[in-house]
């Protein structure tokens, strides 16, 4: 069949299981294809066709809700709602998110982006239908990694307790985006390797071929826990939960799941369905991936994997610079611990953890776990490093705040993804951390123009004994030999100084040496300012800068409210000084996905809109 | 003995097992007698005497590091760590902190606040010690409350993993601070009621009267898991871990206590002791409290347990304030639910849970789970009110942005004890939500400066349709009659007008009603603003006070960075407006404990000190 053409998934109700696996064939091409060419997550999406295809036959969506914890392997779900055509603008701007969205489709009954929601929004969603004496299926669907979340964890101590009906597909690949860690990973892999794998489908065929006395059926379902829970039902963590529990199923036999989906109807209360799928699922180079490298991919040949573009000669990405530089500050000093929750391979860190497997730790999707873990690291002398997301450090706040920097303590933040990311969209926008760390007494927040100043500013950081934390953005830069050089805390940085210029600029980040080439091939009459440190701010520059009573712009890629900006107004306010301020930067709104020049022209934060405007206004 | 002749736990160990319960007297006694003066932490600390004892017995403290979780319950360890005599200034300003602090004592190795932090923190210092080759103990003291929340499950979870030694005493109480809530309370209870418990001492007993052969008992222990386990260790949730558990233990059973210690010292690898603990012990009226009342409580009568003070005729608390609006809402509007995270007592929802059973909802020390419970309803309109304090929110803020504002839902937030909180200190001043919150799309922050106004906040959050949070301080105001006032979003009010006014002051909160009265009894030329609304501020109200040319006062008790400051600062700044600004609120510190008066004097905070500086500024 065309998938192009599919509208809603009423049409799977018709098709017989051999037709649905000829359904599923076609999706994994369809994804392959389409993906190889505009790039997104590919693993998990092969991982769930057919997962996703049993659910869209045996539920009735948009009534029945369903729930993608995380939300980006929701591609088939997206194609079997008839979006399949909107898969040529995946994640670019103006077109279809990589995530559920509710403003895209009726059948996206709530967003994620960040893991581990779906449980707790689910229950929050179950208890409503109950209050309302409503009567459709909530079915959150949570990776194995997502279930180690504190969130989930929390969200299943609830549901247990509560008792509403929740149908919980527990879909377990034993990867979260690279390799799982965590105790809890042998509590999963002791269910998925229990001898009731394979009678799981015999003894669910016996009581099926009965289902015409559905009674019968229900009862059996109902009394399952006493009567034969040797049977179906193990005892494992799910159980300490207070929670049923059916499984393992094999994720890639629709049969068996359909068995087990319309098993759990009939059920009253929450259980877990335990689906055992495999990441990349039908493309060799992902199947095989163990380290998470087919996560999220660019464009690709399909033939040979490769990526079709390279980067650019000498460049690495700001990750890979930043773990290099790790890893020669590890060799100089025995104290640093390298931290990360969840992302080895997003930020590039497999070498470190080749190099260094006794001081480097993945404590998986935990991040306020991994910051405190940091935190005794740091009371008993050690340097820790926690490289995390800027979207999802916001995760941690409350252990950076009352933990970190509450006890003033050094540990070292290298908040990756930090700024625009562009496709992933809203919910991965790095653009959200200068204010959250803003407000905190003793963090000092800083950011390199290039790879030389990024490797000297963590030089400065393992030197310092405050809290520090220094961002980087996606993308790559030119890596250059590292250069020793002098960074004083919270000093700025002339590039471009022009006596009676027509206007200064500030501004941190790469974005410094960009506007530094324009100045200079335009020949303008602009002084320039690296404000390598966002916090604190140079006051003794700013006010030197400020007497020359020259317009002044400050050029910046987040949310305006609690960034640089206001530190900058906040002192020339009590300093009594008038000259005019432009804040650039993020207004009150979310950002969307797209690519990430696309998405700066359309928050008119492009260099060129930047010049135009100063142009204007100087 | 004299408590308060003690320099250090070393005394203990010449102690023989009588000598040690006549000191869990006295240290009772001392303590009911201490805190019915000066106010604290009371049935927690009760709870936890002839624990404390038993471990400064067992263990050498401060080389080994006793983590006490969220830190009120460390009286006892202050006690016998040389500070008996500082307790006449407990949670004074000045004083010692009601919490574990670093500054005070060499035998406080972390300081907490919040809960669930010592596992995580433990964890960390543990691998630093065995990176270090160091050899000294480390022992998290957790609540069962503590033990379900999400970041001690994700501690857990590394921890049986990573198999580095650390003793973790589970004290089980089944109590937060008011009754538990969630599936792992039984799964503990199943723990805490097994056959076990009687068996356990005569076991060890037995094994005990071998002590001399060290090496053999070694074995035994190294060996349990495999070789006796159904003897000692129960299959509980912490198998699930991967983690060994010992237990139940009497937690008032000194002996039995200190022979289970010395049982965990030798073993190798994490091990869970738990400890059965009766939270109050020793003082009636604290054993008999099933709603956590005496959790925390202000000077009291020993004989009668009645507080020293009583509220003023016709005051309520706030927090009773809005629970009592939120109770009429309900009556009238059967979509509201409403939401807490373990905060029953605190916020006073007793009422409310009582009368509204199937629509109120405790998720335990779970904050983030709480606000995407809350998130679920939304999705499904209902209306979710979620009762959180302001510095518990900081827990939850990745689900207030990831998932209440980007999806924009209608989540009506009441942040209590917003401001500063006074007594128990750094981690509870509630000065950061401000920040947090303004710099999220979508969101509406609102502060009412009386009982009416607060009440009709409410009425207009529950009739808007975006995230709106509510915030109220810790105290107690006049209650009046509920009379409906119409209040525009966005739109502040003027209190005072004054044409050619000296100065113009623009507060929130219930301090606009005391400048108000100030204003007036000494007939002074001031306009005041009731900036109600922190976000979105009245632009248009702003732009035409601006234009009277008129010092302008901001007078706050938050953190100043990211505050309504900011907001009108970037407002003057946009529309080229140079009045002069004075922005009074909390510059870059963490706030102390003290009485709430006197913290706010050590800022400069108070009012006294506000219309002096408006004196010598306008």
């Amino acid at each position: 069949m065309n998938l192009l053409d599919i509208k809603d998934p009423t049409f799977l109700k018709n098709l017989n299981e051999n037709e649905l696996k000829e359904l599923a064939d076609e999706i994994r091409l369809f994804l392959v294809n389409s993906i190889s060419k505009t790039g997104g997550h590919l693993s998990s999406n092969l991982g769930v066709v057919e997962l996703t295809i049993a659910l869209h036959y045996c539920f009735n969506s948009p009534n029945d809700k369903l729930l993608f914890d995380v939300g980006h392997q929701s591609y088939t779900h997206k194609i079997l709602t008839g979006r399949a055509r909107d898969f040529d603008k995946l994640r670019k701007i103006d077109g279809i998110s990589g995530f559920q969205r509710r403003s895209e489709s009726i059948y996206d009954c709530f967003e994620a982006g960040h893991s581990s929601t779906a449980l707790s929004i689910g229950l929050g969603m179950a208890i409503a239908r109950d209050l309302n004496h409503d009567d459709y299926e909530i079915i959150p669907i949570v990776g194995d990694a997502s279930m180690s979340s504190g969130l989930s964890l929390e969200a299943l101590n609830q549901i247990g307790d509560l008792k509403s009906k929740l149908i919980i597909i527990f879909n377990d690949n034993n990867m979260s985006i690279s390799k799982n860690k965590g105790s809890l990973t042998k509590a999963f892999a002791y269910l998925r390797s229990s001898s009731k794998y394979v009678n799981l489908k015999e003894d669910l065929k016996d009581y099926l071929s009965k289902i015409k006395e559905g009674k019968k059926y229900l009862n059996f379902l109902k009394g399952v826990r006493d009567s034969i829970k040797s049977k179906l039902i193990n005892d494992g963590i799910f159980k300490e939960f207070d929670i049923d529990y059916l499984g393992p199923v094999d994720g890639h036999d629709i049969g068996a799941l359909i068995k087990a989906f319309n098993a759990a109807k009939q059920k009253d209360g929450p259980i877990v369905i335990h689906v055992v799928t495999k990441k990349g699922k039908g493309y060799e180079y992902a199947e095989n991936d163990t380290n998470g490298k087919w996560h999220g991919v660019s464009p690709f040949d399909i033939s040979t994997g490769l990526p079709l573009k390279t980067l650019p000669e000498n460049h690495l990405s700001y990750s890979k610079i930043v773990s290099n530089h790790i890893n020669d500050l590890m060799e100089i000093n025995q104290d640093i611990v390298a931290i990360t929750p969840a992302m080895i391979s997003g930020s590039q860190l497999e070498d470190l953890f080749k190099k260094h497997p006794e001081r480097c730790f993945d404590c998986g999707i935990a991040e306020d776990h991994a910051v405190d873990f940091a935190v005794g690291l740091a009371l008993e002398n050690k340097r820790p490093f926690v490289s995390i997301y800027s979207s999802f450090l916001q995760r941690a706040y409350d252990q950076i705040n009352h933990d970190v920097c509450r006890m003033n303590l050094p540990v070292v933040f290298g908040i990756d993804r930090a700024g625009i990311v562009g496709e992933d969209g809203s919910s991965h926008q790095g653009v959200f951390d200068i204010s959250l760390l803003n407000a905190l007494p003793n963090m000092v927040i800083a950011q390199g123009k290039d790879a030389n100043e990024i490797k000297n500013l963590f030089d400065l950081a393992f030197n310092s004994n405050y809290p520090f934390a220094i961002r980087y953005p996606r993308g790559h830069i030119l890596d250059t030999k590292y250069k020793k050089e002098e960074i004083l805390l919270g000093k700025w940085e002339i590039i471009v100084n022009n006596d009676n210029e027509d206007a200064i600029i500030i501004s941190y980040g790469n974005d410094v040496c960009q506007i530094e080439k324009h100045i200079k091939s335009e020949k303008l009459n602009y002084t320039l300012v690296n404000a390598r440190f966002i916090k604190p701010i140079d006051e003794d520059l700013l006010l030197k800068l400020a007497s020359k009573n020259k317009p002044i712009f400050i050029y910046t890629n987040e949310i305006i409210k609690g960034g640089i900006g206001d530190s900058i107004l906040e002192l020339f306010n009590i300093s009594n000084i008038k000259v005019p301020l432009h804040i650039l930067g993020i207004d009150d709104i979310y950002v969307k996905h797209g690519e990430m020049s696309k998405v700066k022209e359309s928050l008119h934060l492009d260099l060129e809109n930047l010049y135009n405007y100063i142009k204007e206004n100087a």
